[in-house]
């Protein structure tokens, strides 16, 4: 029983670092070459928005995965928010 | 007791509408201009290897709103992966 919640939250604890991760080279694209006109405005509206409840659903239950998966992606993607509104000026 | 469970699921279900529905503007927007240089590729390889992931640790917490979540979030994100690949040819 200990055993299978350990997997469990080892397989919570990749998950979350491969979406955290997966934001990282988007923020390094659009740093770098500072064009977004490809990426979609309202993904990341919808997505920061999402990712916050997430957080606070994570935060309700108590489950370390979510919290710090959603914590360190909402800082990656506010960030591609913030350079697609800056760029899309 | 009840009661803020009922309220921990419904944040997980809004949160899980923003994070998927997220996906949509962004499908619309590559198959509407074909043009995805701006994506990064790393983005949604690792996004997809992912939420396969929070998927498994979804069955196996039996959490309905991480199920129904990534599940549909999979499919919209191998869509956007799929488009990047193929139109970056």
């Amino acid at each position: 029983m200990m055993k299978s919640t350990l997997v469990i939250e080892i397989i919570g604890m990749i998950a979350g670092v491969c979406t955290t991760i997966s934001f990282l080279p988007q923020v390094i694209k659009v740093i770098k070459t500072k064009s977004t006109e490809d990426i979609s405005l309202w993904m990341f509206i919808l997505m920061n928005t999402g990712i916050a409840l997430w957080l606070t659903y994570g935060i309700l239950l108590n489950a370390l995965p979510i919290i710090l998966a959603n914590g360190i992606t909402l800082v990656l993607s506010l960030t591609i928010l913030w350079y697609k509104i800056k760029f899309s000026r």
